[in-house]
């Protein structure tokens, strides 16, 4: 077997053994576009935790919905933005560089970081060494649809080992 | 009539059809500069809906701003990015590649993308397939001086068609 | 004395003539990385007010902090910024480009410049004309611990002047 292969097994194996069938990823809910790239960077919009094309996670931490809810959510916005990266290229010719996490979020609240880590852990389960990125996660009033997590990622195009 | 002239009009002419003077671009509020450039990337601050020198938008949406009263907020914000860029060079040679839309909402507010696209509808319609670009919408608590929103944009400079 | 040691002496000396002593870097809070780089591009992931290894500002503005509370904290969260950058090479070596500045503050706040310009201050104190920056600042309902500032910085590496 040679190493493009294993390394191509990496992903489609990781995300099955995660149990994840990437969703076809959703259309912008309004004037952008999901991806815009330049050079060997490439800009994912902020992602909403959509399944089956419907918002699976709305409310706001802190109030009705506990970590664990939003750990969930920020999970399911990290698979979209895998989604929406796959639609690019394979996820093996990524590396992430930056993610923002925002947290629909109570004044009070402060576990922003345990419910951004939902989307950070995803990315390091499928992307390996690839899928380490710096990060900011802070907690806003709302977000589009009453979404309770939204995450964009800035990444680059690597050539995939081989 | 040359490629570079009808360029020139491109952009020139969409913006007189739009009703669209560019403001002299408004001195940052503090310790920053408008715009940062690294080789072809230009990072423009966050803008505020100033017009004629003045905050032309405040308040919050879902509790005393409408969507629509959003949407001009949004639209005044993008026009300021577009005379920050003017400053640089000129609009024909950026192509967006991120807009941050930050947008001061109750936490019941749902509308986001409806408001941010006052700016991102703005861009398309001066920059054409330049004013693409990828997105983040997201609600604030609060925003400087009680603004209803504020746009930063990623950009980077591209040679012109001639 | 050659332009070089100068150079050095230049942030050494700032940070001594500001009675700053780089703290230990950091860890993260979770599942992300404090610094990550591409080419000449360095994103340094959101910083809190940490002072020997504690939050040490806490709080949200318009509710239990003054502006001047938000100053520091702003300033603490620059600090931990410059002791990331420093971890990856000297202080010489880079040049800001954007500064995400996040204040926790209540819908009536209307200050998040003056607070931002703790962190924007600082970076012209100790890095000259390096520090100079695009930015962006706004309010949101709350941020990871209950910090009341939290600053994310993206720069480059540059040749330092010798």
């Amino acid at each position: 077997m040679s190493a493009e292969s294993v390394n191509m097994e990496g992903v489609a194996g990781r995300l099955a053994g995660l149990g994840i069938v990437l969703p076809k990823p959703t259309p912008p809910l309004a004037s952008y576009v999901p991806v815009q790239c330049h050079g060997d960077w490439v800009q994912v919009s902020g992602q909403l935790p959509m399944v089956e094309g419907r918002l699976a996670h709305a409310g706001r931490l802190g109030h009705d919905l506990s970590v664990e809810d939003g750990v969930a959510a920020a999970r399911a916005c990290a698979t979209m933005v895998l989604a929406q990266l796959a639609a690019v290229g394979p996820l093996e010719s990524f590396r992430l560089i930056r993610v923002g996490g925002f947290v629909a979020a109570t004044p009070e609240f402060t576990a922003h970081p345990e419910v951004i880590n939902g989307a950070s852990d995803l990315f390091l389960e499928v992307l390996g060494e690839n899928g380490r990125h710096a990060r900011a996660a802070v907690g806003v009033s709302s977000l589009p649809r009453g979404a309770a997590v939204e995450v964009e990622v800035l990444a680059v195009r690597v050539v995939a080992a081989s």
